[in-house]
């Protein structure tokens, strides 16, 4: 599609539910004409003659039926110092869903159409504000969960990624252009110290592209959390341990001050990771439960985790059921709690199996222990590589891009090194640009496109 | 307190959620040198220096470590053109809990206090922007659930019951006036004309405060909904009466183009008012059990309903079962709804004590006769006073201010005509007065404003 045949396009950006103040948000050539046939201004203004980036007062009124619809405000922000670069008005109105419904109605009535998910942001990027990367950061801004997820979404935003990306982009294509050079004057050999240059730069780049992908997996965390089990049998203190991981952290939500709210979703905020504990209903009430339906709640929450918070109860020694326990959980990566450590038997030995494992002795029902379980929890996902790289890749699409990069690198060295025709090389070489131009979407689809902004809400 | 010795409040105005636009407003004297502390624009602008409405692209920063927070538009409004008649600045963020919660502690710190519920609107009555029942109105618009209270809402926000009210205050104190010109002037005795004047006066507008007053059971209707309960022995097809009931018009959200969200709250819209069927939960199982248990659970929810839609199965004669429900709920207002049409028994017969009942043929599985069973419910709660007056009052506490007023005038009129002093007729004059100013906020306490404003919710 060519960008300047865009339609004009309206949603509510603002999140449903009552509030204060809801917004329609209208983008694209037509957006400054469609809003003026609805709104009327006391003063008799016409947005058709406003400055840009000025708001105004007045009322959005059926123009059929001269009905009043809403006491509103509305933001003109011309072309191109906007959001999508294209004409936008913005209608703040009060954020009731009726009033909301019979704007948007309205809007669209007069000839916008109703915008698809993450249309606005995708237009951000086709006509050419934000990069990919930076687009697809703009979802994960709004749903992050810690301060953590929210810092590396903003800085993705901000370009950060995209910078890094590009860096290597740019080596990749000096490298490239040398490679290049030697293709078209055959007659000039590469001279060992050119060839030593090439070699060592795309080894640098190979060894920053690897420290990306390394990284992933922690970013991966940060960015969708971390799924836990609570695993034990009956009575050793798993709806405990749950309670006091919950009660200081659970208010991720309720930390908002003086929202009235409980809670949104059960995650847990270890430091700046959202750790999410998988079928708590189970779990909860497996103590109600007899023994062997208990344990079968809890292997299928086993089956959903990426870590397994396995309880024992240091009060009594181990039976054979913990051990049954503990044979189907052995091949995840499991942390042993140890509970009720104040009143700990003599006869309370860690299996064998469990030796090399991470542990942590708690009182769940006393709240020790609990920040130990906790730095224990992170120290085992996080090794520190965000912290230390500044960047890091958060989303697989990127992280099969880089895995592709790396490859076409490593193909476009052993054939340098070889000295297969130089065509391959920059075969090679033009191949890992374009897996690196994905990230960034240099190089891209309507496919990608679609897939990408489907993530997003209406509205943004 | 007065008004100059406002401090500066902010909260997040949005609903909560996860959206494209988040808004923390913030409002008082302080308001944009506040922001100016944590508001960066990339062109150095201050916001101290800009235009009033106008809006600014920059971002969000922690002034003591440098932290970026959020990518931000910030609207400037300066006093007096503003919702609060005070300087206003808007900051349009990503609507994601982490950052607008980062954002509004950063206002915080920097010098604003959180907002009570609807203490913007509160201070737009208090700066005499609007009155008391216009500010009281701006809830009911959020709160709205059918497009007619919607209307309602936006009139009384526009000002239509406070014209009402202010025209009935004006002709009392025009009689005020001329009642106390006589005690000024005791020598001169009331005339056969004027006292005839006066009294017809007085009458007229106690005419007009029966029709207010008369009008209010309709209005609490549309602005709060009705509940209503569906009730009968089992398998006489309440579950089909309320799948088909909702079948149609739950989509009181859905409607919302693009909202992918199921349902708020399970709302029928009746031809504008917000029908609820309570305990809905307990009739669809009903049938699973026993009779006595079904029975006893209808029951209960008969107590909480303000209409009964009593569901009778045609197929069969009325037994000892129908009557024993029958007894139960004979007291309350009621719909019999006559099931199963199509397959009506000739042995059916109403019993005696629903003959004067509104009564409907329906066959709720396959959808029939329940446009009528709408209308029937519509027309037996609404008579109309609200289409024919344009005015209708929805609070109880407007309802009890006009009791008062009209109890005051009865008085005011009885002294009158008994000639007893015309300072008593007076006084019960200016009581009248009192409590007509009451609605519109003449007359008021904090307390009243505190218990008025607790309704609303944060942001508004």
């Amino acid at each position: 599609m060519i960008p300047s045949e865009f339609d004009t396009i309206a949603a509510i950006s603002t999140p449903l539910g009552e509030g204060g103040i809801g917004i329609i948000r209208i983008s694209g050539k037509d957006a400054i004409k469609i809003a003026d046939k609805i709104f009327h201004s006391p003063k008799g203004l016409k947005l058709a003659d406003v400055k840009t980036h000025t708001i105004h007062y007045g009322f959005i009124v059926n123009p059929q039926t001269g009905e009043k619809i809403d006491e509103v405000l509305v933001t003109v922000m011309r072309a191109p110092h906007t959001y999508t670069r294209e004409d936008t008005v913005e209608i703040n109105c009060h954020a009731g869903y009726i009033t909301l419904k019979k704007i948007l109605n309205l809007v669209l009535l007069h000839g916008a159409r109703l915008a698809e998910p993450g249309e606005f942001t995708k237009r951000a990027f086709l006509r050419g504000r934000i990069d990919l990367s930076q687009a697809e950061s703009v979802i994960d801004l709004i749903k992050a969960k810690t301060e953590q997820a929210q810092k590396i979404a903003l800085d993705h935003l901000s370009g950060k990624l995209s910078e890094k990306i590009n860096e290597l982009r740019d080596a990749i294509t000096r490298v490239c252009a040398h490679v290049e050079a030697y293709i078209d004057f055959p007659e000039e050999d590469i001279d060992g110290l050119t060839q030593e240059q090439i070699q060592s730069e795309i080894n640098r780049v190979k060894e920053e592209i690897k420290k990306l992908i390394e990284g992933y997996e922690e970013g991966k965390i940060y960015r969708e959390g971390l799924r836990a089990a609570i695993v034990g049998k009956p009575n050793v203190g798993k709806s405990s341990l749950l309670n006091a991981l919950l009660m200081k952290d659970r208010a991720i939500v309720t930390e908002i001050p003086g929202t009235t709210r409980d809670i949104i979703e059960e995650y847990v905020n270890i430091k700046g990771i959202p750790l999410q504990i998988v079928d708590t209903a189970g779990i909860r009430e497996a103590h109600d439960l007899v023994e062997a339906e208990g344990i079968k709640r809890s292997l299928k929450a086993v089956e959903l985790a990426e870590i397994i918070l396995l309880v024992l109860d240091s009060s009594k020694p181990i039976d054979s059921l913990d051990e049954e326990i503990i044979n189907k959980i052995i091949h995840k990566k499991v942390i042993v709690v140890i509970n009720k450590k104040d009143i700990k038997s003599r006869e309370f030995q860690l299996p064998e199996s469990l030796k090399d494992k991470p542990a942590v002795e708690i009182s769940a029902l006393k709240g020790e222990g609990i920040e130990e379980l906790k730095e224990l929890i992170f120290n085992t996902t996080i090794t520190g590589k965000y912290e230390q790289e500044g960047v890091v890749v958060t989303k697989l699409r990127h992280k099969i891009a880089l895995d592709n990069a790396l490859e076409a690198l490593e193909n476009a060295l052993q054939t340098f090194e070889k000295k297969e025709p130089l065509e391959i090389t920059a075969m090679f070489l033009r191949e890992a640009l374009n897996c690196l131009g994905q990230i960034v979407g240099v190089v891209t689809t309507e496919d990608i496109l679609n897939i990408i902004f489907s993530e997003f809400c209406i509205g943004k």
